[in-house]
C-alpha cells in the first residue's frame, strides 16, 4: 500500500528533477548523466518518498528494490548542499561471501580492507557505535605488520581484523553483524533518514537558512569501486583560484580510493597538472605528466561540464579500471571576489550572457568591494589582533553600550561599538556604529554574523583586550587605557585593532566589479537611491552610483554642536516669535548643506524628508547644557527643565512627530520648505544642474495632514520672488509609515507627487513592534520558530507586504503617474528588493554601503521577472 | 445665469425636501404645510443657492423674485436648529410709504411701532449698529409720555422717533434708511448670509458637530402680523413637560406680538390653561378660560401635528384677526428622563411602534439612569458647591494629575480627579478616574463636556475651593486640606462636594427605562458584554444587563497590595524556578477570581485575556518597596534595582507585552489557563451553570504565536485529571489589535473560536498614534479640522474601520463558524456600534456603565439596518 504512493527516479532517465522535490544533489547527477557522461546508475529517492518512509513502521527499502546486486551507496541530497551532516554509506553489500567474489577482481588484499573499512563506518553510522573501538583493534593486530608494495597489509591478518571486528560488533550490539545487502541497506536507509531529524541536524541547518520542515531526499547508487588491478582511484578538480576566480585547473587524484577514503595504506597520490605542482612547490608528480591520458579524460569531461553548467565548479570523478565516472560536479564555493571575476569571465567566454551573469553573483558578495582600507604606507599602533569577522578598515569612537552607540550616531559621529560579545539586544546599537570589535566569539558569533550582513568591518576574539565594564574602559596587553569616546581604527580584512584613527586608501571600483555594475545598471529596471544625511554620505551615496538620494533625514543636519544649541532653543521657547528667531538662524546653515547636497548629485533627485523625530530627542540631559539655554533664552532653570519634562514622552514612536510637528508647530516646516526652495534656486541660478527638488513628509496618516501641509508649502513657493509651479518645479511626497496611511494610499497620491515607503516604522506598527524593544525577545522569537526572520531586516511579505501592495494598488487607481519609493533599511535587502521590482516601484533608497548590492539585487529580479514573463 | 442654477421651492408644494439642502426648518414647514395647516407662504432658499449667492458679486434676491408685496421675513433654516445663531429678521418692506398702508389696517400706534423697531432691528442686524443709540433715543423722546390703553404711545411720538431713528441712521451709516422692499430684501439677504460663514457663528456650530462647510438654507417668508384691532398675537406650547417627560399642554399667549416681540407695551399675555396656571401659581388669566375658541383652535392643532410627527413638540404659532397660522412646530427639547418617558409614552399611544420609539432615544440620554445617589438620610459634609455638570454621585481619592489617576486606577483604587480645569491633556487621567471636579469653568467646559460623554459624575466651577498646585493640596474656604489620597464624594447631580465617603442608592432602573431596555434587547441583533475586571464591576455589568463578559483583563487583579507584591517577586526572579514559586502563590488568588465571576455571570460567556501589559508596569518606583522586594527574593538591593532597570522600555505600548510575553515567559500564561479552568470545573462541580471558559491571548501578530499557545493550553487541558475538548469545554480566541493581526485575521481564526477586536490599540497602531502622547496635540488636530474627531472615541470607519472589515471577510473567508466581536472603548459608542451591527458582529464588549447605552444603540443599528434593507 504505502510502497505505491513513494516516487523514485532512474538517474540516467532524461528529464528534469525539481531540487524542491528530490535534493540538489540528485538534480546535479541527473544533469551530469545528460551531458552524455557516466554516473554510476541508481535511483533518486524524492523527499516525500523518504518521509513517509522514514514515518511506516513496517516499509523496507529493500521491498521496494528487487533484484539488486553487487555493493551500493547511500547518499543524502537535501535541498542546500551545505544544509546535510548526513554522511554517505560506501560498499552496502559486502559480505563474508561477497568479499570473496570482490577478491577476485581486485585482490583479496584491497577486498578485505574493503570490509574491514565497512564494518567500521556501519557500525558507527548506523548503530552509533564508537569508531574508536575498532581502531584501537585495528592497531593493535597491525603494529607490528608491514603492508606489501602497493599498502596493503597481509591478508592473513586482515582477514583475522575482519572477524575480530565482527565479534566486536556482536558483542556491542547483541546480534551479529549483518550479511545480506538487503539487511544493510534497510538499517542504512532507516539510520540516515533518521539521522536527518535528529535535533542537532535540525538546528545545524535551521541556521543556514533551511526551514523547520526541510526533508531529504536520498540516492541508493551503484557502487563504482576505484580500487583495483589496473589504474584505478578517484580525485577532485576545481576549474577556478576559489580565492580570486581565476580560471585554473587545480585538483588531485588519489590511487585506489573511494571519495576521501583512499584505503590503501600507500598514499600514492597526484597533482593534476604540471603548473599546479610548480605553483604549489609540490613534491608530487602531477597526472598530466603520469597519466597524460586521463588527464586528458579529465580535460574533456571538464570541458562538456562547463557547457552544460555554464559555471565554474569542482568536480568528484572516480576512475574503475580506466572507466571515468563522475560522482558530483558542484558549483564552485568561491570568495566573494572570485564570484564576481568568475561571472564577468564566463561572460567573455560566451559561456553566460550579461544576464545570466548576473544571476551567478549573490549581492551580498559586493560588501568585500566597497571598503576603505588602511593605507599600507601608514604606520600601525597595533592594540590588539582577532579574528577578521568582516572585511574593511574604520576608524570611530569606543562606546562600551548600544545605547552610547545610537547617542553618537545620533550627533553624527562615528561609533565603534566594543562589547565581550554582542547579543540581539545590540542590533540597534551596531545599526548606529560603522564597526564592531568584540573581545570574544568567532567568525560565526554573533557580532560576525550581523555585521557581515550589514557591511561593518568587524573584529572579533581580541582576547588581548580586557573589558571592565563597571569602570566603562577597555585595556590592551601594553597597559593602555581606553575610555568611551577615545579614537580606534578595525582592520576587519586584517583583524587588526589599532589605537587612534588611520589614513584610508578608498576602495577600487573597477575591474570585474565595475563591469558587473554596468551590465546591473543596464538590466534592472529600478532606480537605486541612497539614505544619507550628511555631505559625507550624500558623497558615499553618489560614489558608490546612486540615481539619486532618497532620503535626506534634515534633523541629522542639527546635531553639530553650535546648531544644537540653536535647535534646543528653539524647541524650548515658549512663544512662536522666540522659536521664529531661532529658526531664522538655522535657515542659512540648512540652506548651505542643501546647496551642497544639489550640487554633489548634480541633477540627480533628491528627496529631503522634513523633520521627524519627536522634539525631545535633540534635548540634553545633564544640567550645564540646560543651564546653557536657559541663559541663551534668558528664562529661570526650572522653567527650562520644567518644559523640557513636559516634552517626554511615553511613546515617542507614536507621540508628537513627523507630520505632527509639522501641524502644531508649522514654522519648523516652513523654514526647512524655505532653506530648501532657496537652495534649489541658488543652484538652478548657477545654471549647471537643473534642480527639482522633492519634499516629503513623515508619518502621514490622514489627507487632511497633507493638504494642510501642502497648502503651506505652496504658499511658500508662490510667496517668492521665484514663482514655482508645484509638481514641476518641485516635487511633493509622503512617507506612508502608518498603516492607516497604506490604507488611503488613493487619497493621499491625490496630493502628491511621490510615495516612498518607510518600511522601519510601518514594520514596527504593523506589528505593533518597536525596533528598540524587540531586541529584548527577537532571539527567542527566531529560535522558537515564531518568526522566521526578524522582519526589520527583511520585509514580511505576508503583513507588511500585502499592505503595501494594498496601498501600490490604491495609490495607482487614480490613473495619475506616481512615483513609488522604498526607503526603509529593507532597501538595501536583496529579498525586499525583489518585492519592489515585482510591485513595480520606480525606485529603493537604501545606505550607501548596500547601493551596489541593491543595484545588483535590483538587476537580479528584474532579469527574473524577465524570465518568467517570456516563460 | 446665476439664477437658473439656484433652486428654489414653494412652502405650500407638496412633496418633501432633503435636511440637507434646505436646512430643518425649511423640511418642518412643508410637512406642517402638508398636514393641511396654514403656514405664511414663502419660499425655500437652498443652502447651495444660499452659498452661491453670496459668493456673486452682482447677484441680488430681489432680481429672483419678482411681485413681491407687503411684509416679508427671512429666517435661517441651517440643518440643525442649534447650529444657528444668525436672527430672523421681520417686517421687511416697511417704509415711510408702506406705514401708512398698515395703520390702515391695524391702527397709526402699532403700525408706527413695528415701522420704528424694523428700523432699530435692521440697523443692528444689517448695518451693524448699535442697539443702545435707538434704544437711548427712544427713552428721552418717550420718558414724559404715558402709553394709551392698548400700551401704545402716541402717534406723533411715535413719528417723531422715527423720524430721529432714521436720521440717527443716516448719520451713522451716511446713507438715507432705505425705503423700498427691494432694497430692504437685498441688503438683509446679504447680511443674513454673511452672518453665518462669520468666525464666531463658524466656531459655534462646529462645537456643536457641524462640519466646516456646512450651509444654511434661508426662508423668505410673508409676515402674518399678529397685531390688529381684533384678536391677534402669538404664543407658544409645548406639549410634554421638558423635565419629566409627562404629557402636558403648557404655554404663553402673548397678544398684539410677533414672536417674542411684543410689540403693545401693556405685556397682555395668557397661560394657556387652567391646570397650568393652578399649577405655576400664576397670576395671569389663562386662555383655555378666557379666549377658549382660540384655545380650542390650539388644541385641534396640536392634535393634527402630534398624528403627523409622533412626538412631542413644542409649538409657535401667529393668531392674526382670528386666522390661525403655524410659525413653527419643533420636537421639543427634553431632559434625558424626559425623552424615555415621551418614547415609552407614544407607544401607548399606539402613535409609535416599539421600533420607532428606540430610535427616538439619544443612547447617550440614558446615562441619567445608571449612577448611584447619595443616600438622602446620610448626613452631608458639605465643602463646596459648584455645577452639577454631569449626573451621578461618586466617592473616591483626590488624585491632582492625571498621571496619578492612572496610577491609583491601575492599583484598582478610584480616583477623583481635582483639577482647576482640565484641557485634553487630562484625557487619560479623566478615563482612569470616577469622578472629575474642577474649581473653574462652567457647564460647557471641557472637564463637563467629557465627563458627560464618558457618563462620569462631574462637578465643575467649585471656587470655594483653593488649588495649591505645587503643595499638591485643596483647602477648602472652612481650612480643610485635601491632600492626595483623601477621601472625597461628589454629588454630579446637585453639584455638591463632600468629604469623606459617602452612603449611596442604587440607581432604580425600572419603569419607562426598563421598559425600553426590554425593547432594545428585543430588537436588536448583536449581543453587549462588559468590560469588567473586578468582581464589582462584574456584577455591575451584569446589572446593567451584560448578555456576558467580553473582556475580563486578569492583570488588574494584580494590584491588590498582597498580590502585587507576589507579582513583582516573579516578575524580578531571575530563574524559571522562582518565577513559577511565585506564580503558584497567584493562582489560588486567580482561581477564586474566576470562580466568583462565573457565578456571578450564571453561565453567560466569559472572555478572559491573559497578561497583557509589560511587567514593568508592575514595578515600584520607591526604594521602600524595592528593598521589599529584595528581601522577599534573598537578594542585594542593587541587583533588583538593576533588574527592574532593564525592564524599561522606550516604546512600552510596542514592547515586550501580550503573547510575547506568553512565548518568552510561557510559564505566566500557563498558571492563569490552570487557574481558568480549574474555576471553570469548580463551578461546573456545582452543577448550577454549565462554564465554557473563553481564553483571550493579546497583541497576536503572527499565526505561529496563536500555535505556540494554544498547543500549550491544549496541554494543560489534558494534562489534568478532567479531559477538556478544544472548542467544546473552553474557547480560544485572540485580540485582533495590530494590523498584522487584522490582515491575517483568516490564519489566525484557523485556529481560534472567536476573535475580538481591541480597537484602543488597533487605533493606535493604525495611526502610529499614543493615545497618551495624543492628548498633546488632539485639540489642536481637531480644531484645525485634521481629525473630524478624536478617534479614540469614535471609530475611525476610513482607517481602522476598513482594516476591520478586510479581517472579518478573511476571517469568514475559512466558511468555519467564527464568533466575533469588538472590546475597545468604542464598544460603547453608538456610532461604532452601528459599524459592528453592519458588520454583522456577534457582540460588542464596553465598561459597565455603557452597557444601557450599547443595548440601545445596538437595537437602533439594527433596527435601522431591517428598515434599509425593507426599503
Amino acid at each position: 500500500m504505502i510502497a505505491k504512493c513513494f516516487e523514485t527516479e532512474l538517474i540516467h532517465k532524461v528529464g528534469n528533477l525539481e531540487v524542491a522535490d528530490y535534493g540538489s544533489k540528485a538534480v546535479r547527477l541527473r544533469r551530469i548523466a545528460n551531458l552524455g557522461l557516466s554516473v554510476p546508475s541508481g535511483f533518486l529517492l524524492s523527499k516525500d518518498f523518504v518521509s513517509e518512509a522514514v514515518n511506516s513502521p513496517k516499509f523496507t527499502i529493500s521491498g521496494i528494490f528487487e533484484n539488486l546486486e553487487g555493493l551500493y551507496a547511500l547518499r543524502a541530497s537535501p535541498t542546500e548542499r551545505d544544509w546535510g551532516s548526513v554522511d554517505t554509506i560506501l560498499n552496502l553489500g559486502i559480505s563474508d561471501v561477497y568479499v570473496k567474489q570482490l577478491a577476485i577482481q581486485i585482490g583479496h588484499g584491497p577486498a578485505l580492507e574493503v570490509y574491514r573499512r565497512f564494518i567500521n563506518s556501519f557500525s558507527v553510522l548506523v548503530f552509533g557505535l564508537d569508531l574508536e573501538i575498532f581502531e584501537e583493534l585495528y592497531h593493535k593486530e597491525s603494529r607490528l605488520i608491514n603492508p606489501d608494495q602497493h599498502g596493503f597489509l597481509d591478508e592473513n591478518v586482515l582477514l583475522s581484523i575482519v572477524e575480530l571486528s565482527k565479534r566486536k560488533f556482536k558483542q556491542k550490539v547483541g546480534r551479529e553483524f549483518p550479511q545480506s545487502l538487503e539487511e544493510q541497506l534497510d538499517l542504512a536507509f532507516v539510520a540516515m533518514s533518521k539521522s536527518w531529524y535528529r535535533p542537532s541536524a535540525l538546528i545545524l541547518r535551521t541556521s543556514k537558512g533551511a526551514s523547520n520542515d526541510a526533508g531529504m531526499g536520498i540516492i541508493l547508487q551503484k557502487m563504482v569501486l576505484g580500487i583495483g588491478p589496473t589504474f584505478s582511484g578517484s580525485g577532485r578538480v576545481s576549474t577556478i583560484d576559489h580565492d580570486t576566480g581565476e580560471p585554473k585547473l587545480k585538483g588531485y587524484f588519489f590511487v585506489n580510493s573511494q571519495g576521501y577514503d583512499q584505503i590503501a595504506g600507500s598514499g600514492r597520490h597526484y597533482v593534476l597538472t604540471e603548473e599546479q605542482k610548480i605553483e604549489e612547490d609540490q613534491k608530487i608528480e602531477s597526472l598530466q605528466k603520469l597519466h597524460s591520458s586521463s588527464f586528458t579524460k579529465i580535460q574533456s569531461v571538464v570541458e562538456k561540464i562547463s557547457t552544460g553548467l555554464k559555471d565554474s565548479f569542482d568536480l568528484e570523478f572516480t576512475i574503475d579500471k580506466n572507466d571515468f565516472y563522475v560522482l558530483d560536479a558542484v558549483i564552485s564555493k568561491r570568495s566573494a571576489r572570485a564570484s564576481v571575476r568568475v561571472a564577468v569571465d564566463l561572460v567573455k567566454t560566451l559561456a553566460l550572457t550579461e544576464e545570466q551573469a548576473l544571476l551567478k553573483v549573490p549581492p551580498q558578495n559586493l560588501i568585500e568591494f566597497l571598503h576603505p582600507q588602511i593605507s599600507s604606507s601608514f604606520s600601525r599602533d597595533l592594540v590588539g589582533v582577532g579574528l577578521p569577522a568582516s572585511p574593511g578598515a574604520v576608524s570611530g569612537r569606543v562606546v562600551f553600550s548600544s545605547h552610547a552607540a545610537s547617542i553618537l550616531n545620533a550627533r553624527g559621529k562615528s561609533a565603534i561599538l566594543v562589547r565581550i560579545e554582542t547579543s540581539p539586544e545590540d542590533i540597534a546599537g551596531i545599526h548606529d556604529s560603522v564597526g564592531v570589535l568584540t573581545t570574544r566569539g568567532g567568525m560565526t558569533s554573533h557580532a560576525a554574523v550581523i555585521a557581515r550582513g550589514l557591511g561593518l568591518p568587524c573584529v572579533v576574539g581580541v582576547s588581548s583586550l580586557t573589558m571592565n565594564i563597571p569602570d566603562k574602559t577597555m585595556i590592551s596587553e601594553n597597559g593602555h587605557t581606553f575610555k568611551e569616546g577615545d579614537l580606534i581604527t578595525l582592520d576587519g580584512t586584517s583583524g587588526e585593532v589599532l589605537d587612534g584613527s588611520a589614513e584610508m586608501t578608498q576602495p577600487e571600483i573597477s575591474g570585474a566589479f565595475s563591469t558587473l555594475m554596468e551590465w546591473a545598471d543596464r538590466y534592472r529596471c529600478i532606480s537605486v537611491r541612497g539614505n544619507a544625511d550628511t555631505l559625507q554620505e550624500v558623497q558615499l551615496a553618489k560614489d558608490f552610483g546612486a540615481d539619486g538620494i532618497g532620503l535626506c533625514r534634515t534633523e541629522h543636519m542639527f546635531f553639530e554642536p553650535k546648531r544644537l544649541l540653536v535647535m534646543r532653543e528653539m524647541i524650548l521657547a515658549e512663544e512662536e516669535e522666540k522659536r521664529r528667531e531661532a529658526l531664522s538662524k538655522l535657515l542659512p546653515m540648512q540652506r548651505s548643506d542643501f546647496i551642497r547636497i544639489f550640487q554633489i548629485m548634480k541633477g540627480r533627485p533628491v528627496t529631503i524628508r522634513l523633520l521627524d523625530p519627536p522634539l525631545h530627542e535633540f534635548l540634553p540631559n545633564s544640567e550645564d547644557e540646560i543651564r546653557m539655554i536657559a541663559n541663551a533664552l534668558g528664562e529661570p532653570l526650572s522653567k527650562i527643565i520644567e518644559r523640557s519634562k513636559n516634552l517626554e514622552e511615553f511613546n515617542p514612536m507614536l507621540g508628537k512627530r513627523g507630520v505632527r510637528l509639522g501641524i502644531t508647530l508649522p514654522e519648523i516646516y516652513e523654514m526647512q520648505v524655505q532653506a530648501i526652495f532657496e537652495a534649489a534656486h541658488f543652484v538652478n541660478q548657477e545654471g549647471l544642474y537643473h534642480i527639482v527638488p522633492e519634499i516629503m513628509i513623515p508619518l502621514v496618516s490622514t489627507k487632511k495632514e497633507l493638504e494642510f501641509i501642502s497648502q503651506r508649502i505652496r504658499k511658500i513657493s508662490e510667496s517668492r520672488s521665484y514663482q514655482l509651479v508645484p509638481g514641476n518645479d518641485y516635487k511633493l511626497g509622503a512617507v506612508l509609515e502608518t498603516p492607516r496611511a497604506a490604507l488611503r494610499a488613493h487619497e493621499l497620491s491625490s496630493l502628491c507627487d511621490f510615495l516612498s515607503f518607510g518600511t522601519n516604522d510601518l514594520t514596527q506598527m504593523t506589528y505593533g513592534l518597536s525596533r528598540d524593544d524587540a531586541g529584548r525577545f527577537m532571539r527567542e522569537y527566531i529560535e522558537k520558530n515564531i518568526f522566521h526572520t526578524d522582519p526589520f531586516h527583511s520585509l514580511d511579505s505576508e503583513g507588511v507586504g500585502e499592505l503595501i501592495l494594498l496601498a501600490v494598488e490604491r495609490a495607482r487607481s487614480l490613473g495619475k503617474s506616481i512615483e513609488l519609493g522604498l526607503c526603509g533599511e529593507h532597501g538595501g535587502d536583496p529579498n525586499s528588493i525583489k518585492f519592489c521590482v515585482a510591485a513595480d516601484f520606480n525606485y529603493v533608497s537604501c545606505s550607501p554601503f548596500r547601493i551596489p548590492i541593491a543595484r545588483l539585487a535590483a538587476a537580479q529580479a528584474s532579469v527574473i521577472q524577465k524570465l518568467q514573463i517570456s516563460d
